[in-house]
């Protein structure tokens, strides 16, 4: 099923004189039409998958696809303007075949016969993108491409493949579209943050004295499988940044009386990646890290209480920054505080909580709040949880207490 | 250490008339530099790092990272001319600070106060290209950057930004360079390879009456997760595509007897994916499997017989396809009957083995050759090894023999 909700698409892009969006990121297209863009988006380059999505929420939406991606995406996408292209696999519907004699016979039967391209035709693609366009009458529009992500090389062939269109960045329409989850959105991103915590929890019974950070990794991953295992569901990837002891970048740091150990970690749920953080000690931690981590609680809880729909992305930035300065951090600055989470490239998504940002927070959408602080030859602290903005303020995913907790009493 | 053999890189560049290769593709960039791109890359926006590659091979390698990265740069990449930019990460040194009172001159004593951007600052990034251009006299030159992957977005940033150069797509001379392996990436594919024959040797045991194929898959991963570890080695990913039967896209298939079971796999040894696939049965197949079996096997024989220097991939595509064609496979047909491996974004890498392509095969290239028929009702099956070309020919990176192999007999 799309991502897409058509009316607010509709007026996000007559507010910005388009037409259409054409998208050809594969995370894009996913989320446009409802289904994988296909195993020949692989290499990166555009016009394997394309979705069109016409500014008129009456107009169906567009998919162009391989042969070998079309059979589902016909049943995941069954409202889409589908077309397909030829790509490098060959395949034949064999049934009722009983030697080699008759194969030939499948492959005029079932219409699979014929050359094949290297790996996809780009031209081919882009001449069936037109073809659509006409279609639609869409042909001499102002149409938004995601810009951002498609290869140069690839926008200057589609600029020379379909002259009669006004070509623009599409982008920051994209962004503000996929900024608001629809409900199945949500669901991925609150398993995601559930696995990842019962990552933490596994981690937490790992820590011993000595322990390389290696293997509170393991711990985490096993931990996050598990809670996954347990939820019925699976992780579509996992990532962590865990650091131990005053060298933040020493990969092979090994548990030390009282060493801080930070925990940055995310799990993904097809393609939607959770994000957050804890600090633990290992025994007691010197007063400069018990009063770091205070600031760092004291600005969080600043931060937190601006995350409600009207307000500015900028107001959190400024509200954290501002009771940092409070507690005596005068130099300490982050670019950002925080970010929306979602099934994109990359695990930050825009908007960010940054200084000045006007973009407004509104209902439904997923963000994270990270209160982080590195001190090279000291330890590394951060406290992030990831939220589902309400109507009346932010809903927390996590449910982990947001303490610096001594796990020395809870190990073996 | 760079992976880039700049006498070589000097000549292609040469003979493409560049003065220069700018490249912005986080894969591209720890090829040229030898080094990672970090943390700023992770959105897919480009400028966050920077690799330049003078055409003069006696002039130094350029980069621009985040000042975050700027210390695992120095390290690794000594010689290189390095330049940095600030992200929104702020780390401070507190060597010898022992109350938050001292934090504030720590950031002063270290130079690292001051605000910092949203993410990275492109324009800056940009600011710090130009300069080192004109440092390097290559203002006004005519220079190729990595358009199969820099965002169209930010090539327009790029060209307004830096107005005095002739900037021209130098993908087909990134994409030369990197076809010719380095010792070092030979050993990594050769690990990767190992790793994942590891993985078919425990899906093997795995494989019984009524077993789901996501267990095979399971059995895989941990395989290869074994053979990494006992050859004292770190997997930096793995995938898996196995089929069971004759419904090729059932995720849910299980073992029946007689069923095909086709497994193409790999696994990424910092960040260098291998290839490779083998097919077995449950059980006596049907006579027309154990003669697409043979047909496969007899392609295969013929297009490795082309895989030596100097011949184009071409020809190996030209004696595969007229294998099948003699053993009566008149309609059958692939766009390509294998690839280039090596560290790049997809786990297929250019140059194909694909009809009439005139690039010649070179030693030092790593290759993975692949026969595979995928018959929906039917069953998948694929015959493919993975290649290091010598002075004489190729030499087969596994180990695994090549046949249509019966399990009903090895597993319990």
């Amino acid at each position: 099923m799309s991502g897409i909700d058509r009316t607010r698409a509709e007026r996000l892009m007559r507010e910005a004189g388009l037409d259409a969006l054409v998208l050809f990121q594969p995370e894009a297209f996913q989320y446009a039409i409802g289904a994988p863009a296909g195993v020949a988006t692989m290499w990166g380059r555009a016009g394997a998958a394309i979705a069109l999505v016409p500014t008129d929420a009456h107009l169906p939406l567009g998919a162009i696809v391989s042969d070998h991606a079309a059979a589902v995406m016909r049943h995941k996408a069954v409202d889409v303007d589908l077309r397909t292209h030829r790509i490098w696999i060959d395949t034949v519907d064999l049934l009722g075949v009983e030697s080699v004699a008759g194969i030939d016979e499948a492959y005029r039967r079932t219409g699979v016969s014929g050359q094949r391209p290297e790996t996809f035709d780009r031209a081919a693609c882009f001449d069936l993108l037109s073809d659509m366009l006409k279609d639609k009458g869409l042909m001499g529009g102002r149409i938004g491409v995601d810009l951002e992500c498609m290869p140069a090389a690839d926008f200057e062939a589609l600029k020379v493949s379909i002259p009669g269109i006004q070509w623009v960045d599409g982008s920051l329409v994209l962004r503000r579209l996929r900024a608001i989850k629809t409900p199945m959105e949500i669901d991925r991103l609150r398993r995601a943050a559930h696995a990842a915590e019962g990552g933490l929890e596994s981690m937490m019974q790992a820590v011993r004295l000595d322990v390389p950070v290696a293997e509170l990794s393991t711990a985490w991953k096993a931990g996050a499988q598990d809670a996954a295992q347990v939820g019925g569901f699976a992780l579509s990837g996992h990532w962590d940044f865990i650091s131990v002891g005053p060298n933040l970048s020493d990969g092979a740091a090994r548990v030390t009386p009282g060493a801080l150990i930070k925990a940055d970690v995310g799990t993904l749920v097809e393609g939607y990646s959770s994000d957050g953080a804890r600090t633990f000690t290992y025994g007691p931690t010197s007063q400069l890290g018990q009063d770091i981590f205070k600031a760092l609680e004291a600005a969080f809880d600043a931060g937190l209480e601006q995350i409600k729909p009207g307000n500015a992305f900028g107001a959190v930035h400024d509200a954290m920054l501002r009771s940092m300065r409070r507690d005596g951090f005068g130099e300490y600055y982050r670019g950002h505080f925080g970010h929306s989470v979602g099934g994109n490239v990359g695990i930050e998504e825009w908007p960010f909580f940054s200084a000045n940002n006007p973009e407004l927070i509104e209902a439904d959408m997923v963000v994270a709040l990270e209160a982080p602080f590195y001190g090279q030859n000291f330890g590394a602290l951060m406290i992030e949880d990831q939220f589902l903005v309400t109507r009346g303020g932010a809903e927390c995913m996590n449910k982990l207490p947001r303490v610096l907790r001594d796990l020395s009493g809870d190990g073996g």
